[in-house]
């Protein structure tokens, strides 16, 4: 079943309230808590981040670089979530994402297992009902669709 | 005055319905467009666009390379507009974008000068009420209040 675009909007933005970006302590600490509970899970996945391939969540924490990288991801999921509901610009956004993460040959499956890995972080949080997390779920398919669509397009590997 | 911020954003997303973001032949000449107008009547920027400092329209319209920087202009325009009910999301937006030109090394007075220049193109292509002017101006002190502190703040030429 397909949830109204407003609904979805309204239910991601809901479950995001407790990880705003932010250039205090605590958006700060919100971006870096991402990349914790990211190389603690999925220690396959550091390898895309160069020089960080052994890193722990300690070295997360530690590191200048995680907690400007930590805001650009939230930054990233905040905006998409309020661009859904125009079409236009929330492809456009999804291409440009796309575009900027070319040089890492990331595995194109793993655009959409973001959202396995977000929402596994939100849940973690302790801050995730069954319903935001199907909502999370039906963004990241369309989201998915389009870094497909775009990838093929520019005759990169995609699935 | 300073007028309601949902408001700003009805008003600008209004004047921004015929400059749309997209990969489509009128989407990928919005962008081309305003790089046009920018050319051509603020040769002295084209400093910024290395190896293109030179550039008319004509060869605006002619490279792949503004076409996919007209898209990025767009998509930045669209999503800042979407951004400022939501102080939060809208100010890391402003924080990211800063930190992206950094290394362009720009005149700090060309954060708030940028809407003068894309204001000047709406009104240009005839879709630009004073309305929508004031409330583009609005976002714009806004946003470059924004630009300056995090300037300031990282030590950085601002205003």
């Amino acid at each position: 079943m397909t949830m109204d675009r407003q609904k979805v909007v309204d239910l991601c933005k809901a479950s995001l309230e407790d990880v705003m970006v932010g250039n205090d302590e605590k958006g700060v600490q919100n971006g870096k808590d991402f990349y914790k509970f990211f190389f603690t899970n999925y220690p396959d996945l550091r390898v895309y981040f160069k020089g960080a391939e052994k890193y722990t969540a300690d070295d997360v924490q530690k590191f200048c670089r995680f907690a400007k990288q930590g805001q650009r991801i939230l930054l990233s999921v905040h905006t998409v979530v309020r661009l859904y509901t125009d079409e236009a610009v929330f492809l456009g956004h999804i291409r440009e994402t796309v575009n900027r993460h070319r040089q890492y040959k990331m595995d194109p499956a793993l655009w959409l297992a973001f959202f396995t890995v977000f929402t596994g972080f939100l849940a973690d949080r302790g801050s995730l009902t069954d319903e935001q997390r199907a909502a999370w779920m039906q963004l990241g398919k369309d989201f998915d669709a389009e870094c497909q669509r775009h990838l093929k397009e520019n005759d990169l590997p995609h699935v």
